[in-house]
């Protein structure tokens, strides 16, 4: 069954803490805005904007079980569990809240890794992630500040401060995010 | 053939200007001290640390031909022609300087960029790449004195400023360097 916009919102904000429902209310509001600047139909934003964050809570043990049940990336499960509820969202969102559109669903599957040859969709809610308002972190401000020049300016600089955040941490890159990093690289170079 | 230590060196040193010839010179010392110190065959590490810029000083279309005459990584092509030599001086290393040891060979092959699953050899080859006497850059004092503790700390810290440096001056990088990064701070991780 499809839901209408107000029934998946409430069905979608069950599923999360208050202060995560206020962090996709933000990207709601930022792919809505991105879609208008860039020419994407603001509607099917604002619905994979909803649907983004839907697994992010579930428990670890659920999202293993449908990653490996349902054939999704097994490359996941060797990587940070941080990743996993973008895989599983994009899954859901399917099969529980009706979603058919499958650039949509794109959008939910990959707003975390990127990937290469990312959508006119995808790059608008990945971006939104990063710059939606509640967000507050180093260097958020100069990627709010190219989202207004350029999706893909904006998400190069998103996607490099998450890869500088993990040299950091010490914690493992995952591949697909460095690969969706180069491959907009090239994308501007070659546009210059 | 198989070239004497002195004929290889004689041999190699007209391939390369004087500059990266000291370079190399600095690449055999700290090549020789991490050998012995991590437990390798000094006198292997010496061998691809001679041999490990053999063919940076080719010129592009010499590499280019190498590459695809020779069913080497065509991948590599994709990327930045700074990676080349490495691929093409341990082809070289065979075909014209008789070096028969694999784990030579896959030392100059991997020295800069790295892959799953090192070797000690390639390790050390490696490593000494970055903390040879001559070189100077931001960060390289940290990468010595990691040296000194471990082979994987002094990489993983190498990588790292390799990483950064590319995403500073917004160059492609190399995923097999993630990759191989990634791998170490595993290993590290495991081994704690």
């Amino acid at each position: 069954m499809a839901y209408s916009r107000e029934a998946l919102i409430e069905a979608v904000s069950t599923q999360m803490p208050d202060k995560r429902w206020k962090h996709t209310l933000g990207v709601m509001e930022s792919s809505i805005k991105l879609a208008e600047r860039y020419g994407a139909d603001p509607v099917r934003a604002e619905e994979a904007a909803i649907l983004h964050d839907v697994a992010k809570y579930w428990p670890v043990d659920s999202m293993k079980e449908i990653i490996e049940q349902n054939g999704l990336s097994a490359e996941l499960l060797k990587h940070d569990k941080q990743l996993w509820h973008a895989e599983v969202g994009a899954f859901v969102a399917e099969r529980d809240y009706g979603i058919i559109d499958p650039e949509v669903i794109a959008a939910i599957r990959f707003h975390t890794s990127g990937r290469v040859g990312m959508s006119l969709l995808e790059k608008i809610v990945c971006l939104a992630d990063y710059i939606e308002p509640g967000r507050d972190f180093p260097g958020v401000e100069n990627i709010r500040k190219l989202a207004k020049i350029s999706l893909e300016e904006g998400l190069v600089a998103g996607f490099d401060s998450t890869i500088s955040l993990l040299l950091e941490k010490r914690r493992i890159i995952f591949p697909l995010t460095v690969l969706a990093r180069n491959d907009l690289v090239r994308l501007l170079e070659e546009n210059k």
